[in-house]
């Protein structure tokens, strides 16, 4: 991978390297820490899709602090040198469990659970955030982009307008594991063997004496595959009637035109004037790709419209989830192993009770409905806890507590699979082909009730009623143990 | 710099690859094309803080296409041989002009002007845009941070919501560029030597058996630099009170606590309730760090609702620009020599007509009153125009004629300085902290007029009497060229 060259182990907060001096001057090096990745909320959709952990996984494995981090370290005068001496040998070396890439996750659920010593459960934080935010924003929001296609093919346009190159590079793939088939990114599709797409733009159409002359030109380029930007000076005065007039040509050369994009204007209205002068020249079969400002919603409100589009190109409002730019993952302490003693839950308060953490080593199963083979709820347990699939379930949403669901006919499957024990990679990991198909089977194993865009029904994810206890008890006792 | 292992020459959409072709076969090679990159609007701020030349500029002179690209090329059935021989020994030998970063710019200034054989100015497109468009989102966004401080310091903490790891490194330099004091991005501060920031968080707290004994703990490691995050269990209840209990053990043993870091909760109310505690305490100077959700908006909110928040870390509305994450950069042509012809104009008409772009190869001027120092107003004119300082300058917005300005006693600066001449480096590249010192200098030539968040003044951009009026000729042209 071209990454490979790129050491990104200081892409980490400064503060988790304070934190990890002070655990170590503290004699906690022994200490086993569990640590959840999770998200408290998605305002764009009622799911996430995971995506980011093979980024995620690279990173863990190859952290490597260098001779030229240790001397900035040292340059900071924060840092003594037995923490420096201690960082040039640091390695991962615990365990790491993650729901694979493409899986539809839901608020409260670990996305990654990392279980080992708290230094190096520590350190892992920032970079995991920044890789899995990003990704798992971005899948999420092309799943719902694709969802408004209804089917249509979408392409990924949007890296010149993405918050630099990683964010072109990694969003056109978690673009892809989202529900887009392709991408303009040419670099993407070289690291991550996806679809690349793309025609000409108006300066090609500028660089011409005149439009008729570019699309000339472009047409003898790529005789079989002639899809036309039709914008450049006057969409239906001068761009259809010049793709028109070029098109037929092409036929008379033996060669059938791909089509046409447009890419300003109203859509809906050149979209149909255009096709009906496509049809009425002879090409009901060129298609209309349009590009442009578009987004999840535009796209709902041009099918409304009736629009003639088959082929959409998304941008900027994809790159960048623009409505909701950030996913705001957060990586929290759910356990702690003192050197020679048992495990002890961890629990986060707040002002705020949506912001209290789910304490202990947990495991997240989808519940699926044998009859169906759809999923109906999730739920959050311990890992000590045993379910026995031949037994009746009964779960309740801890919100919600006077609903009870019981299943009896049902499958547990659990969400969280481990992918590096004692610092080596213990998984085999799927390449973005089999992340897709993966991606596509999770979508249709829920109801669309849970992903429609509109008022859609809230998935239920559940706690174990042991867990709740727990929570619940801590939540009582915390004031006097931290007072 | 850690980037020099990676090569980025890919990282552009496909079609710049098949126009480049597609003027190759068409005997285009010698023609020299003149590309602006501009902006058209900042919903955010009035102006625009130019950032990310440095990394625009490392792109175009590090462009090479390895073997493993050409093969990918290949791979994609869409170039022949000639067209992948070409690009083996492809490398950029034109021209560049750009405005310093941390340059105040307008919508619709060239803040990259680029000059070069068509086929190497096209292939410049997306990276400019991607890198160009990030950095001054985010460093115009840290502006607008910075100003509703009004003095105080900002630390960037964005890092973990930042939409992967180059948004989070080089949004904190952007960050940095537009007002930052700091950052708590290690990598950032190792690459660009950018102070970095950083206390400890809560999970450090929730590792101890109680807060009291975390607080211990981290002020015997930074017993001059004890910041601590008071917000885990209980703000007012325990957190306040077991800091003051550790800063009074702290000054005990001779040393003077820093502060306490608020991260959740009414800031306002608990702000100002920290403030009476610490005072009464007797630590009056024992500052009070905010961070959490925190952007300009409720920043300028904290500060008049008196607040007592003397340091403020910023995260995931500045390094995402969270109110508008894409600036919207574009790139296009604007004049075209022939090989062996003299040069063109270009321009490209849109239906809606603030998206017609400035033809021809252009200056951008910056007009100071010379008894004030301040910039009045910028002047968008052709580089064959000449100007005489000693003679009265009439400018007029194109968008409102009827208002005409007359300077008699002023200073034209031209902002955009070649970069690069004939492919090669020509410019000194400053280093960050000069690059921050001159941005300071220029939001200072700036009345706060134009720079307040509410109903600011606009700034005007003129354009020249003869710039006007070859545009206006275009516009009318138009139809019967392209017909």
């Amino acid at each position: 991978m071209r990454d490979a060259a790129r050491n990104l182990t200081l892409l980490t907060d400064l503060y988790q390297l304070t934190m990890m001096d002070g655990y170590l001057k503290n004699g906690k090096e022994g200490d086993i820490a569990v640590f959840d990745l999770f998200y408290r909320r998605n305002n764009v959709i009622t799911y996430s899709v995971a995506a980011g952990l093979e980024q995620a996984i690279d990173y863990i494995l190859n952290i490597r602090f260098e001779e030229e981090d240790i001397e900035y370290l040292r340059s900071l005068h924060l840092f003594d040198e037995q923490f420096l001496e201690y960082l040039r040998t640091f390695r991962f070396t615990g365990d790491v469990y993650a729901v694979p890439e493409g899986t539809m996750v839901f608020p409260e659920e670990p996305i990654i659970t990392v279980r080992a010593p708290v230094l190096e459960a520590q350190f892992l934080e920032t970079a995991l955030l920044n890789i899995v935010n990003h990704q798992t924003l971005i899948a999420s929001k092309s799943s719902k982009v694709a969802y408004a296609a209804k089917g249509d093919s979408v392409m990924e346009f949007g890296l010149r307008r993405a918050q630099g190159p990683d964010a072109g590079i990694y969003g056109a793939r978690a673009s892809v594991i989202g529900g887009c088939r392709s991408t303009s990114n040419v670099l993407a599709g070289e690291m991550f063997h996806i679809p690349v797409a793309g025609t000409h733009a108006h300066s090609w159409v500028m660089n011409f004496p005149t439009e008729y002359e570019a699309f000339r030109a472009y047409a003898k380029m790529y005789p079989d595959a002639c899809l036309l930007l039709v914008d450049t000076y006057d969409t239906l005065g001068s761009g259809v009637p010049n793709a028109i007039r070029v098109f037929k040509e092409l036929r008379a050369a033996g060669h059938e035109p791909k089509g046409i994009r447009l890419d300003s204007g109203d859509l809906a209205y050149l979209s149909k004037c255009a096709r009906k002068m496509l049809d009425e020249a002879g090409f009901p079969d060129a298609i209309i790709c349009a590009s442009g400002d578009l987004d999840e919603y535009l796209i709902t409100s041009l099918k409304n419209q009736g629009a003639r589009i088959d082929l959409w190109g998304v941008g900027t409002k994809l790159i960048t989830s623009a409505d909701m730019p950030a996913l705001g993952g957060v990586y929290k302490l759910s356990a702690l192993t003192p050197k020679g003693g048992s495990e002890i839950p961890k629990i986060k308060l707040s002002d705020n009770s949506d912001k209290i953490t789910n304490p202990g080593f947990k495991q997240v199963y989808r519940i699926y409905d044998n009859k169906t083979g759809k999923a109906e709820a999730d739920l959050i347990a311990l890992r000590s806890e045993e379910f026995d699939e031949s037994r009746p379930l009964t779960v309740f949403h801890p919100k919600d507590t006077w609903k009870r669901t019981t299943f009896t006919d049902y499958t547990l499957r659990p969400l969280l699979e481990q992918v590096i024990r004692g610092g080596k990679l213990v998984a085999q990991m799927p390449d973005l082909a089999a992340i897709c198909e993966y991606a596509e089977r999770e979508k249709e194993s829920f109801w669309d009730e849970y992903k429609r865009p509109d008022n859609p029904h809230v998935y239920k994810v559940d706690l174990s009623q042991k867990l709740y206890d727990i929570k619940n008890a801590m939540i009582a006792q915390i004031g006097e143990n931290h007072g």
